[in-house]
């Protein structure tokens, strides 16, 4: 029996309703989110095991976060009540040429400013089997870098395997800090998982014939770019998303992993966006989910790209997909015929 | 002057807002509609009387269900009081690749435990022109069958066009059954109304080259359906809706009709879908007013896909169009200029 | 410092949520514009001084609709209460096949019924720059052409620059009567603006090879208009919106400035439509505002029907971005990926 | 079998959620209606049946607010189009200290604008027993006074009787106007209604030892009234309703029936209000839903008191109850326990 | 450590907004309720460990029901998948005079088909201290008598105490069924609980000297009733709510416990009611608490009173009070000062 | 001519609909506010001129939140942009016996973070007549007493009027540090204003037979507190609104202005409660108005408490009436007819 264990940091996130700038809103619709939670509700609705660890306020907003999580079955046993803030999170939908816009008021939130020794690792990782955090965790205080290395290191005492998406967000730390920091967390990983631009950013390689702001990639220069990461940190895997953004409304969507010296490329999905947001998270939780369920390679990458693609046709972050249904866009091609 | 009467389920039909899952839901956006009613709603639009024929219970949500026929100019007159409840059914609306997904809730309604005799189609066909039903109300219940047949044969004592949409619906009655009644049923019907899949599934005339799952249609093959079709039960007409499904927003759709050893075949419309549900309901609509006007066959099927489109492209089930604005959508081919 | 002063009407926009037809609605979303306060509170937005021209009835929704305005920094000083009521303006917006559907019920309005003497020219154009108004003005009532003359006549006694979008408005005046009175004022208007249509409906120059009901544009022709408009009113420049209307969702969208004998178009940009509405009015923002800056020619087109490719991806009539908005557009080319 | 003919305009209501003022809402409830619609409303659910007369212009508009009278049974056989608009009413809710505000945009109506002969009377009387209006509809437009007396004159050959609710606005007309023309239609009214103001305001009889802007009745003022009245005119019965108003929140609520000379008066409800307005109308309703079934007058004074009362525990202008259910409220006297 | 189970029904409410009709209703607000799971919700965010124990159909609703227990951390580990359906439950909400409407369609539903052996108690009841239901639960179907039986033994074979509140929904079942069963259930209850109307209704003990329906009770007399059924069954505790319901709006409020032959009152509260639905339940949640607590007599019934006060202050059916909430009503008194 | 600037914070308030907890939204209202902002909100409705001056961060949330001062009319010239974030603010309305509750999140705001001369206060107050600010702002960080020394004798030298609201918040500071800095700051301060609270928190002088939390007001040793403290300050003019809660939804309301040792009472009022927040606020502003409007003492105490009373009946924090409307409730006593 799997379980896995997230760490990262969970924000209110504020939406005006529909396409309407925020300058337009009168009400928000309200969600409670985060990367690492987001994956871990994916993997709750495929029915693994899962504890969400942060660091939140004691108030009744935290409340909110928390139900929002149990209500999808993630364990928040080991969540610590402390500090002075939950993070908030603006986030105006684009559509076409337009693009999303995003606000982060993520600063001292009880999360950026926990401290080593804060988290019982040894406690939590009881019984758990992996640990995933991205690199919005170690970019969000002084301290997340040691503790994510800590936390990475008790994961391997425990026998436990760990993931990590690259997750590059440049509003949160700078490219330098970043690098340096990811550079030296990146030998405790062992699955490792980024979007098109991550490779180049945070570990400075750079696939060949892409210029990824203008939608333009060459998936071929991605199989080297993972050979060479894998050569240089001995990954057990890499995992990449890769998105040809042909308008706001429009996307390119697929999914590649490299293992075992081999590339495994998923099907490639033209998606109607509802919302992106998330997209790479459930990726991530679909990743897992086919590991743990042990299929073969071309499976993962299959099972991960096509939940991916069904969170970006859902409203708000989460990806909530059914094993089932993830098979059955596999199965059927999305076709998108009523299931009645 | 012509009157239709329709006789089916009018269900509460529950959808979260916009396109989120059932599972995100606090607030469901709520109709009240069924098949047949439906297409009496379109059909009373165009200008012509209509009488919806159920059996509900005997409380508030009844009232609520009969009022929203009535704001449509649906008559209600022969509606039977009694039994226990009325059907609910949940609609997720699907995105992309991700499908539609329904719940249905409509066992034991008051329509599936309709006696005959419940039902006084004597006094009910009075005056009337036209009967419509679709292959869900005989999937209803076990005595649903024969009070179809009693209805079909009263109709006819009263020289009445009997018109069927097959509708067939996998959740409501195993194949065997379905065909079985259908059979008996056929013999009945003047008109016979069908979407791709019904033919095969329903009468056991399989179209070639078709493979309906991943949206390839033969749409030369459908000619020979027919014709095959018309040959066994001697049908006045026989239409099919065309529906190739690219994903869940954007589908292909066109309608044909087969008359005297002719077909007829209208423009197909690449539609960015709004909500496809009803599509169906709607064609029968612009079909049977077709021929109540009149129209040639080629005008019928026309203003048919034509008014089934537009359906496509509004909210809920309910095909909402006037006759000027179907023939301005035949006029002016779909550029969607503002009509100020 | 620039100051531009608009002149028109402010309308209650009611309009049903989503897509929704009318018919259906127990809710609208309301809103306050009208195409000069639209194309004011873009220019706003871009960080000029304006002010907007009106005159409303002295009661609480006239309060809603000034606040409207304040909300988004645009001047009402010299909005003049009087007369009996504000107009108002159903619209059902729509999708696919489906039109967009229009009431208007803007008769007798405090516009409508202003007399000359009512605006005090002298006073508003104090420390003005440009003058802009467009065709809906003079259509709303039969003083209005007369006030339009003496306004635009005033703006040049003060030295300013007179804009005028034709705006042609089939449901507000008659053909003739639309060509007499925009004749008449052509010889006052500087910089003149329309739309595909507009040149031919209005001022009886018609594009060869176009049928714009059917979408089908030949742009090379415009280029004729504006020369043998420039011939016939000396504008100091002409620039037209060429819309394809591919379907009520998808248009094709952009503009050319034809200015000293030389034509300037803008790139061209396949929209997904949120609301259309307002598209117009944003670029003749766009247009003013690179103007005032003092873009070149072709960067100004380029800023207009960016601006207003941006409105058509936002809910409602006001194109709400920020001038680097406009310039990130026109850098990255419209993929959209999130600005976080 | 008894047929009611109500006759008065119909109006778009619009109206911010909850107890936001006007200023604050970017949302508006729509519904609609007017006295006498709201009366045949509440009759039309009684089990009476009803015909609305008006004139409205001939668009989508108008088909949603007749769509809205046909949802509740109304019959809008008779409607007339034609003309320029229909009437507009924006409403905020008042709550405690803070009263309610309207605005009223109901000029130039197509109601407004009707000329006696748009209606024939003589087809639309055909069958009906009971003609209802109130002192709205003279006030509407220079030409309704007239038409008003044709209309009753019609229903007394018709051998109908005449009932008019006096509703006084003095926004609509100004006061001598309004006495003159009441004055002149009175002798043709069978059953009188009126507030706690109108018998003054309109008839010049005043109530002794009443202020009724401070919410000070003196009930036993308006026996007097109504006896001076009815030996004025020879009303057959002369009814009010009494309201006193603690706040916008509660108000003190009852009725009185003045009939063959003596006086019944109903139950005094203490009403802590959902929506107040309608609740004159429902109160017509009530009264003559009494008189219909041939109930004894003490018991159509409470029901009609009742039905009144309930009408106002509900949102918007329409009395929405059943016979039982005003029944019950008579019979348990207004506890609020839960109907399960 | 103690750990409530639960078991009962789990329904779809449906409540239009505010206080709409069900028949004015577009939207419905939606939550997944019923008495015991109710219960469970205020247990557990009082920091009691709670199993909810039902049988529901295999499909999306049921999920979105689970999850909404989830949310609020009540276990769903034993619901059992199987059946047919989930039941339905209409509610408009009454005010003032109005009382509230309920419609229920929950005949069919998976609970009521429930058959024997369908639960492992042995195994539901493992590590379990306390066992609750309520008179609904053996009203749904013929095998729910026996079920609760099967149950109640179970849980005292365990050495739990078992809780009943009696709640006789006249909807559900007949008086003599209901009397019956309820009589032969009771001798297996430790604790009973009751409103105001259920001794007389379902054991036959009336209290002297009260009308319930107008709202009129004699507090002592339900002492004499407490100890008479003490005498009868021999419960460990009996407690009962009594309602005064001034209206639809405003109740009086309070409850009593009757334990080792002493009586123990609760304050009284005038509730201005948001929503009386769950005021029982939050009662029984009260009660336990106070008993898992070891808190004396009087602080119990001051804690379940206090609790089931604050639930009706709030929107929906669940008590959704922390501990220290309920603590402060009782040492503030209700005053209502913002806690900032 | 006077100008009224006001110094505070702006910040993100975001509430559930109605009157449901924070753990049950799903959406929030939101509205962007503050007690020096809503005074200053109503003094503009008022007619005054009027500077809000705040510092916020340079982001699209500060654009939402300057608009909001925008649309109704107050200035927003000398905002400094700069800084991390903006302040959110959670509230949940309280009903009856249930309190409101309150979650802050502003610490480390951009005006938490000033420094002195980040607002330069002679250019502020150039051609200004008063300076408000309230307690609050001095709590927000530990270089804000100083800045507010600063504004207050920057104000004197310009011959200023400066006004302070007491505003005590618990959650701010610690009482201690309160009373020091408010003591150093209350020689500054001309006209004082505080709740039943504050002048004994604050200020050290506490009203005899007074118990607050219980809703015990002794109104005349309000008086003798007035008196001691102009004494002690030499104070201009001392404000007190004395709320006595008699719950969340029913409050008795009243202020009373001590002036040149006399003291001058409003009426009182009991209010049934919308929302009570922004109370205080909307009484500073009718008692600055009626100061700058020249009323003698009773008429300013009289406006000041009937604006505040209108506030409380309506949504959100900003008091939004017009002078007009605050003279109708001293005329009529709020009895809450409906202006038509």
């Amino acid at each position: 029996m799997s379980r896995v264990i997230g760490f990262g940091d969970l924000l209110v996130h504020l939406s005006p309703p529909g396409y309407q700038r925020l300058m337009q809103a009168d009400h928000f619709d309200v969600n409670y989110t985060g990367a690492e939670a987001n994956t871990l509700v994916s993997l709750a609705l495929f029915g693994v095991d899962t504890q969400f660890v942060t660091r939140l306020p004691d108030n009744l907003v935290t409340d909110c976060a928390l139900n929002n999580l149990r209500r999808y079955r993630v364990g928040v046993d080991h969540v610590v009540l402390g500090g002075d803030r939950i993070g908030v999170y603006y986030l105006e939908k684009g559509a076409s040429q337009r693009p999303s816009r995003l606000v982060y008021d993520r600063k001292f939130t009880s999360l950026a400013t926990t401290q080593p020794g804060d988290l019982d690792w040894e406690r939590i990782f009881e019984g758990a089997t992996h640990f995933h955090f991205t690199g919005i965790t170690p970019a969000l205080g002084p301290q997340l870098p040691a503790i994510c290395q800590e936390a990475c290191q008790a994961a391997h005492r425990h026998g436990m395997l760990v993931s990590c998406d690259l997750n590059y967000r440049s509003a949160l730390w700078n490219l330098d800090t970043a690098r340096r920091v990811m550079g030296e967390l990146a030998p405790e990983v062992d699955i490792l998982i980024g979007n098109e631009e991550d490779p180049e950013k945070l570990l400075g390689v750079k696939p060949q014939n892409t210029d990824v702001s203008r939608g333009q990639l060459d998936k071929a220069a991605y199989e080297e770019v993972a050979a060479v990461l894998t050569g240089r940190y001995s990954f057990k895997a890499v995992a990449f998303t890769l998105r040809q953004s042909l308008s706001a409304s429009d996307n390119i969507w697929s999914g590649m992993l490299y293992q075992d010296g081999q590339v495994f490329r998923s099907r490639e999905y033209a998606i109607h966006l509802v919302d992106r947001v998330g997209g790479g998270d459930a990726f991530s939780a679909g990743l897992l989910y086919g590991m743990i369920q042990g299929y073969d390679p071309q499976h993962t990458v299959d099972f991960a790209a096509a939940a991916s693609c069904l969170k970006q046709t859902m409203e708000q972050d989460f990806g909530l997909s059914y094993p089932e249904e993830v098979e059955a866009l596999l199965r059927d091609g999305g076709a998108g015929r009523i299931q009645r």
